[in-house]
């Protein structure tokens, strides 16, 4: 039996996710470090966990049936997070074995449904690579990228978010296809990094552009064949009057909508017609079943150095709380990552 | 030498088109019956003008990007009729050919680019059907249902201004494909025809609805596979709240929204997200190299009588100004055409 420090919501955030609707309990709480017997759950110990824009929805008090739940105040948190077994009571699952899946925002966490877990079998990148470019936001970036925008050689591509754990993926895969690529961010330290570190062709800093219409035009003066949209509302709205004909949008997130009381509303739906555009939604879940391949597609451009990631690592579970809100004012540049425990 | 009398826009439509934004002008124009020597225009006698939405927005003024031009204030209106040719000097065309194509609101039009006109090869049916479910309403609903819908047996589908030229086509092409079909218009004497003539499963009158949410959730309790969106706006907002997993949006026009001074703003497009749908827009003429194709399969539905087509037909080119803002209120019933001289 161990301490096993939490990060727990303290009760519903209102507006944007702030540090102390989450506190950090240190005391309250022990686990004993055995599955319980009989049971088919592994116990494990989590190393590193994954900040990501969907966890400021859960946040929220909703009953909308999107398939997901919101979180329970007084009760810890979860998300994605590479864990080590300490033991298992499924057979699939040995102690020491490394997995990334959905845990809890504490030491250690009993997981009752560990099919859902993927294993770790490539340990020569950093583990932390799987609450990202080997996680769900590399799946998202990959699937959402190639599946859903169809992407051509030279095609004009506007992501937005691009420096963030997602965009940044589907920036270099753009740029791996021979595309133009054009990324929006939240700062100039943001901007500067997705030029001079992550290859894209521009950027800018969506918070200083009065117009985004203007911007988009001076950014792609051709049109825009590919958008990739991380935020909706005002931002997919001025894209809609810059696509080309037969231009593609992935809606993969809308994270400058989750905090707000009413989404704003997009006028410029009559383009997608017009331009005949076609503006498809993913779920990365869907993808799951092809892990395996994605790993064997993602991991050779990682090692040849094809590809690099940005992440932004706060040590301790401590620092959770004001990280995880962190997250949803932009402070992170490229993933946001905490560590737990080293190994 | 005769006289020629037109249709001619009188100045910008503000807001909903109306009547008095056009003028017939029955003594000043004279028109030669023969095409001017060394042209390869045709000179035809127009039959049926139809009245199609997009003339609405025509009669605006606008820049924006579209490929389409406002008709100019002065000039006749121009829209697509069936016509009969007078004298050719195309090598395709001859006198006497019947076609269908764009053509000027007027008893005769000088046509310059005949190679736009599409021959009319069977008259066993009414020839104002070349207005409508033989030309340009029938191939947007035609080709906006089966390749933009992918309709599967079983599915639950709507289709928003149902009673209109494209949507009653929609939803009996639903209901040979073995779908669930509701439709939506705005009067009682229309859902009566959409549930006993045209084979809707239901129908209900969006004017009597408060919340158009409530009335697809009591419709659609299952809720939504295909949406054929006519209408845009409220009710594209209220279909995504309903939308099925993997869900399909053919956006085809955008009727609710052209008289606006802004359009309305949609805010339910995280659904789009969540629920893995794809909306997509597209624009008829792209389909045009498919018309000999597109005749070869519905001709026989329409001999057959499995397809029926609502028609509303006004005697006169005097009434055409009245008609055709008519549509914009929602006055006619099927297809609105006007019958400028019988043969």
């Amino acid at each position: 039996m161990v301490s096993n420090k939490q990060v727990v919501l303290r009760d519903y955030a209102e507006g944007s996710p702030k540090d102390s609707d989450m506190e950090v309990i240190t005391n309250n709480t022990i686990i004993a470090l055995k599955v319980p017997g009989g049971s088919d759950a592994v116990l494990v110990k989590n190393l590193y966990l994954s900040c990501d824009p969907y966890m400021g929805n859960l946040m929220h008090k909703f009953d909308a049936p999107t398939g997901f739940t919101s979180y329970t105040p007084g009760s810890v948190i979860t998300g994605y997070g590479v864990c080590k077994v300490m033991d298992s009571g499924h057979p699939n699952f040995n102690k020491g074995d490394l997995v990334w899946g959905t845990t809890g925002w504490e030491e250690y966490s009993l997981i009752t449904k560990p099919e859902d877990l993927f294993k770790i079998d490539h340990t020569d990148v950093p583990l932390s690579y799987y609450t990202g470019i080997l996680g769900m936001p590399g799946m998202t970036a990959h699937y959402g990228f190639y599946e859903k925008c169809a992407p051509k050689e030279g095609e004009y591509v506007f992501v937005s978010a691009a420096a963030g754990a997602v965009g940044q993926l589907v920036g270099q895969f753009a740029k791996l296809m021979g595309c133009y690529v054009v990324g929006s961010a939240g700062s100039q330290e943001k901007v500067d990094k997705l030029k001079e570190k992550l290859g894209f062709d521009a950027a800018f800093n969506y918070k200083e552009e009065h117009d985004l219409n203007a911007a988009l035009k001076r950014c792609f003066p051709e049109g825009i064949d590919i958008y990739f949209d991380n935020v909706g509302g005002k931002t997919l709205d001025a894209v809609l009057l810059n696509m080309r004909n037969n231009g593609r949008i992935a809606l993969c997130g809308m994270v400058s909508q989750y905090t707000l009381e009413q989404p704003e509303g997009v006028k410029n739906l009559m383009n997608v017609v017009t331009k005949r555009v076609r503006m498809e939604g993913f779920v990365v879940f869907d993808y799951y079943p092809f892990y395996s391949k994605f790993v064997e597609k993602v991991l050779p451009h990682i090692r040849e150095g094809k590809i690099s990631y940005v992440e932004d690592i706060v040590e301790g579970l401590e620092s959770g709380p004001s990280t995880l809100a962190g997250l949803f004012s932009g402070r992170n540049i490229g993933k946001q990552v905490v560590t737990v425990a080293h190994d």
